[in-house]
């Protein structure tokens, strides 16, 4: 079902040309693949927009390897996250198109044409040590088609580093910041533009930043309002809010 | 400086026509109003697409009050959130215009001609009870010159009642779900819908919820990529956030 | 002293032909078995009707060896959980018979004739990285001599996929829910189906889930009321739950 | 449709006769009341075994009493908790055969026949400050037609006390144990009778106790497998748990 | 013993003119006042240069009052923080030239001589309803003999009212900087500024800013190095740290 | 059954010449009192060394005075801890001999002669708004047949105050050490005195003290070893355990 | 300084023959040898009736060598806890009458004759993992002179394993318990003995045992009055307490 | 811009000569330089009187490698810590010059002369296991250009240990206090001295230290006013603050 299917399918619904138990019933009749330990959602990007990805972390390498194969069969993109060493290496040695980021911890597969863009995504970063955390948000941002501007080290203790992006900044659609320790870059970065501001608490700092904790408290609580926070060291989701909020731009 | 004035400059920067310096000094330049316990920023609406608004928790009442006859002078539309209802009379006494309401503990005075909507903003709710976090953010949604669309106690315990406003949530551009107690409702309607969905954890539930952390947590860690999250009871921030989203829409 | 006994003892003693002290004294005198750094229960069944299991962690490999060499002596079925590769090795080199389960990392023995089924677990999880979970508690309750019907990777981000499972999962008698990340399959699932639903928290997730408190208290908050709640990853503890839910409606 | 029909509809459908999309139509069409704040789930005992229970926390006397009014007109039994002072009366003056207990802060109204009895319920309490819990539990478990018996002021300071009641205590088909401070009750009750056993953590105590959090954590880490736990406080959730267990063993 | 007497002493000890053991008596030989429920230590503004100051929390408005006036009978200047109205009144109406301060919750009795100023105290809060604790540390530094510039609602939303400011701040010679919320304004501060900053968390926000938990944990983890926190909304020990370091500066 | 006889039976049953069995139905058959909503524990004396006392937060008025009356009738002494104003005053209205003291929040009604003192116990507090506490430890201890040594405000911000009092601490037998804040005395003392130290955390402090999570810490975390904790603000519990260590000297 | 010298220092101060200034001068020139790193307290035995024990923990190997050494050369009993196996093999290399422990992670070497004996010390565990913790107090106590009685995995899930040991339990003067998971022993056996009861939660336990945190959280909130409790895993800090508690009887 | 030009300037826009605008701009223009990954903050030595040091964690050895050479390339002093062994060998081998010190982890480069000492800096520590945090502290406050006094291993369970230095302890300017367990030492030093007193809580302790949030809520929580508290573990952050404090009396 594609989704100009699926939208038709819901006018109809609304229009009362299709009673809502018909129409049900053909949303409930989703396709999925069963690979025993994992269903696959294969219809899932059409129905949020967003494609299904692969979260490494906790699966086993056999698992990362197997559930990528049957995705990349399906002929998509494919993006796998907190991917090891050693299960990435099992994916690009089945699929030596793929291509493994060490930095951000991702394997991506690219195996459709670029969509025309949907506008700039800017992703910062309060220091260097955050950087696997913005680099998985930038390399999921580009898989799904958007173009990413980069800015990293830009945190408060130096502000005039950030003052001075604040040009190139004001042109970015949405805005991703990740900052660790205190997390209080959001907070001013959202006081200077009028785009969405996206923030990811990272887990860098020490002592009381109990693992992201402290920063994550800072963003949910900044006195700039209309941040939307995401969890800890999440760059992928972050990157999937920024997707779902310049595609919806795109759709409708 | 209107939004456009402040546009070109950044673009004459981007140029190279203007300085970076003399741009920032000309940024820096803002103007605000020192009423001696508050500056208020009446170039916020200019420089980030949204209007100041009065906090009324933790003022006195006479601080609100005079807040908020220093921001109307000004010819803008006026909001005050977490009002007690004595400073809500002072208001309304002073400002025969502003309406009042209780169940969202706002007080408005809308100034200014509606602009053309910008889009549906759905405002679901979980429960009965989280009520008066979905009031706040639709109250300052609608005050921001969005029209919404409300979808109360449509929790999870309960799954067809919210099934069965799925076409009418398929039309809204972004979705706000708050929800208390476990707080899964956003993580459902997100493998639902294709828009951006922003989740307000409430304050209710009993024992263990721990005044909204469990439905706080249970957002943060949806198996929903792309939610984004506000804090706990924050109803405007979940406005401000949708507010940003469409308005960039237009904007650009 | 057979549970048949001990349920005549119980009754003896409401019906007053024996004095409670009576009673108590011989209900004081339960059997154990000193292996002077442990003291095992063989009498557990009999009164609990729950067989005394190893826990491994925290055990030295030579620790479990020993205590599963002298449970197996008294020939009844014998469940290790939290077993380390190299304390398995060990008990599988001393009990051919016994079979090691590295997903759930438990070992069994069984020793015993199996019982008339008393009706089947239902055990769900709503992500492959749940597995090691669901496995420990489907390998105890089958070994306590339930039969075990799975439901794997259906967790509510894509709920097409529950839904599809609705009516073989209204068969079971008993339902495990385990989940990580935000927790909700539990609430779903207990709003559409009637037997007891046991909910287990698991470690899995990332940042703010904190090692299985977000779904921990999602799960204790659930907006279905009636779930039972069991520790973080413990599965071996859900299936001691659905036992003696369905034991007791075998035994009276 | 009645249970009987719902059943049938899920045979039918894992014996192919009916496709599962027709099923699922069906089963999404099920009837709700919408008091514009609320939506009412009339469906709910059908589908769940469990009537709706109006949460009084968190609602204004007026909503309580609203919704009280439209569940009583469908002529069920009707159970309203943690209802205030005021909510109370005014649901008394509307309906004078509702019964007000202000111990468990509960109204109830029975319109129903009084069911076979399904078993006993033994509903036990550590101290004498945790009647208001146990006494919810009570009320409600009595409200879904089932006998309750009262072990009040058991707590293991004095084991004796509880150990007395071991021979009336083995009658019991469900026990739920409610405890503060250290929450101790449950292990020492689980280790000694085979009956399922729901452990509701209370938030009495002083210091350490946090409100209940010291209880709740010592029920979820208990040395005695098998406990189901409930949120602090929540009497109605044992209950409801209570109430699936015995009531699955009346259906099937 | 005055603070010559005192250093002389300290100096003859590390001499060898005096033996440490009779250093410490003398030192031990410390006067204090003994007022049954409390111990007035009178040599303490010798000793760290701070004065004893009345901490009127948790204490009866009977023992603010007997406390206050042995402390006035000194003939120093004496401070109360934290005092209920109720106890002010009393003390008042004993000491007539004693100034209560509603909004600092403070009541000071000036007697000595205003001393030479030691250099400018900036406090700076984030926004007002940040004063009464901004306001308890002007009020403490002020009666401790400095003199107090202040800068107002400079929250980081609105970076250019606190830009604006940067001149004047810099002829501080510390910076105490009060803020709720997420704390940031100190980090901000702090890489602008070369004077020590001490940061004051205030328990101001809402949601998950838990009482001022996390402004304390955004400040303790700020990325500007070198900022002295202090506990939450502690304005009186702000004003202490600074005195230290002001004082340290003319003594030595 | 009499502390003699109690210990007379164990000894017989160490040497054989009673079975186990016998020995334990002799205790089981342990007396107690039902008053309904509580189990009187009137052998606990015996049992323990100590006696039952009435817990008087979350029972009501006529709960705690009607155990109050029951507990007076059995002859022995009797206390109430955290009674509130109404209940004392209709207990004393009842039992004019018992003494209310409303600062340690107590009532005590002595009917035993004073037995030979068994040492002394010392109470030391950190500051004045430590007393509560602090005079509940000292009234129980006196009731319980121990003199009582107080020190109090001995904070170790003026340690001179405390080292002072070391000579008249060094005749203590236990000493029990009351303070808030960051809980530091403890470890101080228990540097220097050779007596059992007990430690009682307070809910004395502000901010970051979290109802005395801090001082509690503190005290666990002593880097003096040997204090043992009781619970925040248990000043009865603290003389429970001074008891019981000095009634152990007397007995054998 | 030995202990009679001290205690009659201690009495002239009381009695005026000598002034607290000249005692507290021969006091605070206390003896201690400074290793660089380090500063050994060799009075602290003669000032607290308690020996300083090297904690293994934190320091390198070097250092736990280093000081031990020093301190086994002043001639009296060594204790180190938390000793790595690698610091352990050097310790015995220099002193090979010093006795390395692997489970109880201890290092000691007595060369000071067995004083009289002091009364038994009962260390009971709630289960098998508990060992460690257990031994290091049993190894403590034992080399401060005491004699101990074991009782091992006497969990409350299995209640007839503790009481059959009772009438051995009550021949102890202070009683040790450790227990992990939800540390509910020391509630049951405080409610059975009367010497005082020292409880050390342990670490063990999963989920949401949090490493100790429910265990210490449950001792804390025993409803059993008197129990003092130590850190959590802290054997050596209990076995310090019992020896304060024994000692002081036997000096005084 | 060197600190005498910023101070002249900020004199001149507060004297109106140049316009706020101007004085932004200049203040915006500072310099940085990008490397990518990193922007170092070069001007930050003027701007806040702390040079940039280098936060070694959470780098790869190749960033830390080439930003410590960035910066040794511009003269100053370089300071780096937190350091791998693996970076400090890359760095060493690059710059022979540089100093290793694996105690405090950090790698130093001088290549400035050593300025007038400002005074003394005192750092103490209250047991061998915080020297790490000691160290780290002195090492920093070294290459800033203060003079450290070290007073190692003098915990609050020996008190004459730290009494016997306080003659040495009153000479320093400001005192730096390592401490983890309990925390308790900046209390009682804070009592006795007149310096300003910077607080560390270190991460030492076992059990219920929690990484060393006990210390630090103990810190933050001192009954002594006026003590700066900073980052758990973080020496380096109080050198920072100690060197604030003395340079502001140096330079104003």
């Amino acid at each position: 079902m594609s989704p100009e299917a699926l939208r038709e399918l819901l006018v109809q619904i609304r229009d009362g040309t299709v009673t809502p138990e018909a129409g049900l019933a053909r949303l409930s009749d989703l396709p999925y693949e069963d690979a025993d330990f994992a269903k696959l959602d294969h219809h899932r990007p059409l129905r949020t927009g967003m494609p299904e990805v692969i979260y490494g972390a906790g699966k086993t390498d056999r698992q990362v390897i197997e559930i990528f194969d049957r995705m990349a069969r399906h002929g998509g993109n494919v993006l796998a996250t907190r991917v090891a060493e050693s299960a990435a290496a099992g994916v690009v040695a089945a699929h030596p198109m793929a291509v493994h980021d060490p930095v951000s911890r991702t394997i991506r597969l690219r195996q459709l044409e670029q969509p025309a863009l949907l506008g700039t995504v800017a992703v910062l970063c309060a220091g260097t040590s955050d950087l696997p955390v913005a680099e998985e948000a930038r390399v999921t941002a580009e898989l799904f088609g958007h173009s990413v501007a980069r800015f990293y080290d830009v945190g408060v203790a130096g502000l005039h580093r950030l003052l001075a992006q604040l040009p190139a900044l004001g042109a970015a659609r949405v805005v991703i910041v990740c900052a660790g320790m205190e997390g209080a870059l959001p907070s001013v970065v959202a006081g200077l533009v009028s785009a969405p501001v996206i923030a990811v608490p990272t887990s860098i700092g020490y002592g009381a930043s109990f693992g992201g904790i402290a920063a994550l408290l800072g963003m949910l609580n900044s006195c700039s309002p209309g941040i939307g926070v995401v969890n800890i060291d999440n760059g992928f989701g972050a990157a999937c809010l920024a997707h779902s909020i310049l595609n919806a731009r795109v759709r409708k």
